[in-house]
């Protein structure tokens, strides 16, 4: 299949929250039919009185899931597994499935062994989001300056991971990678949910409210994501276990490698460690996305 | 002493850092004359080319210093004590000192002990800065939005603290306040202090060059401070040592709460504490500084 930028090519969202609406708005801008399954009948009508989708329906119906050449699912990971579970039949060969899931090991095989024949689900991560939640928050200009990581298995073939990082493209992602389930798996263990945990941890570590007043910039950019869909990020961080505890544990020894120095008066350790810091954060500047 | 918004009033910035730098932008601007003493002659010659400065010198000169109504020192911690026990005679009574160091118990009363008599040193921390070092780097903009903390001991009169309060507006800075040196020490070790602590550990956790291309706003906000001097910051960390070990370790314990929750699995203690993070969270989100 290839998307066609014309309404003839429909696509289905099937979870209309945050990501789901943002993923709409961006594919309908671009000229394609994009309908929407969404049991809350609320965030439908939203959608569709903001023209967010072209139709909605808060129940599965096969007539309606047929229409789709191209199926996103927005959901959280269990629901998406419960979802395939219960309604993968319904799906006829030809159509591609995708999704948003931020962890994939446990999800991709899962998800492939279950589906009928050509029928083909090529994984996808979106590294894009905001601290605010459902279609009404939508916005498809998160995904500018962000990263869409492609996920194939061996069973992927290549139209399907050529039509996926096609999705990423019309959706207005500035880089478009291909990594494997594990990969991506320790990637975002390191680079998004250990962040996640030192947020959460560190907002839990002083009672004081008194210093909100106080604050400057770097307080703020470090506790920005701990903002938290407790629901969401458990149930990711518990789907990463073993990748999650891993970054964890290696975070740990650097901070108190740092704690011991300053402990020590250990100058010579600290300083190196700074340098190292300065020199590694240094490569991320050169990709001309920080604030400041 | 009240600050004069005209040329008559004479200010002494002493190191034309980013900070000095930006500070002489700030003042000159609204008017005062600035002057300055800085040892690098590079750093003069760029401030009067791009007239930051009225004038500048690099050696410490009585008549120069005499002109000023008003000294600022935008030292490193360390050399504006030496400096102090090197220079402290040639001021004369009726001059109002302050600072700009990131740290005041192991410098206030130090310095206010070896003034002459009618020479106020009032203490002040401009939350402010940036990634980047040197008068070349400085900007005015980054006092807006920003916080200015006034650092009294009793040894302060009450126009020594207002005058440095009237500084903190003049400077452009939107929020004033007062702390003790021990109060303000706290603060920092927990909003300034250990958030670098954690970006500086949290580069040194991966070698992995390959993961700038999956990284998020998350992962970017989170070690934009990861950038650090690590001669100002390594002094700054070991003359606020014991608050900051005490930050350090109730951020371990969080940290450490977390991970046995979900090394055990116990999604309940994480989604207790993510709930508790997002509410804390809020309350700084009411101060309208967030970017996204």
């Amino acid at each position: 299949m290839k998307l066609n930028k014309n309404s003839e090519t429909t696509i289905l969202i099937v979870g209309l929250g945050l990501l789901g609406g943002s993923y709409a708005k961006a594919l309908k801008k671009k000229g394609y039919t994009v309908i929407a399954i969404e049991k809350r009948q609320s965030a439908i009508d939203y959608a569709l009185e903001n023209e967010i989708i072209d139709e909605g329906m808060s129940t599965v119906d096969r007539a309606f899931i047929s229409r789709a050449s191209l199926v996103v699912f927005a959901l959280y990971p269990k629901v998406f597994l419960r979802w395939i579970d219960e309604f993968a039949s319904l799906f006829k060969a030809g159509v591609i499935l995708t999704d948003v899931t931020g962890v994939k090991s446990c999800i991709v095989d899962e998800v492939q062994s279950k589906l009928p024949d050509g029928v083909e689900f090529i994984a996808a991560h979106p590294m894009a989001g905001r601290e605010v939640y459902g279609v009404e928050n939508s916005d498809d200009r998160i995904f500018q300056n962000a990263n869409f990581i492609v996920v194939p298995t061996e069973k992927n073939t290549q139209e399907g991971i050529d039509t996926c990082k096609e999705l990423g493209r019309e959706l207005g992602f500035s880089d478009i990678s291909v990594l494997s389930a594990k990969k991506h798996d320790e990637m975002i263990a390191f680079l998004s949910q250990l962040t996640h945990c030192i947020a959460v941890s560190l907002m839990c570590a002083s009672d004081d409210d008194g210093i909100v007043h106080y604050t400057g910039d770097s307080f703020r950019d470090l506790t920005r994501i701990a903002r938290i869909n407790e629901d969401m990020w458990t149930e990711l961080f518990m789907l990463n276990r073993s990748p999650l505890l891993y970054e964890m544990e290696n975070f740990s020894k650097q901070f108190e490698r740092l704690y011991s120095a300053l402990k020590d008066g250990d100058e010579e350790t600290m300083k190196e460690m700074m340098k190292l810091s300065t020199r590694r954060r240094a490569l991320f500047d050169k990709k001309g996305n920080d604030k400041k």
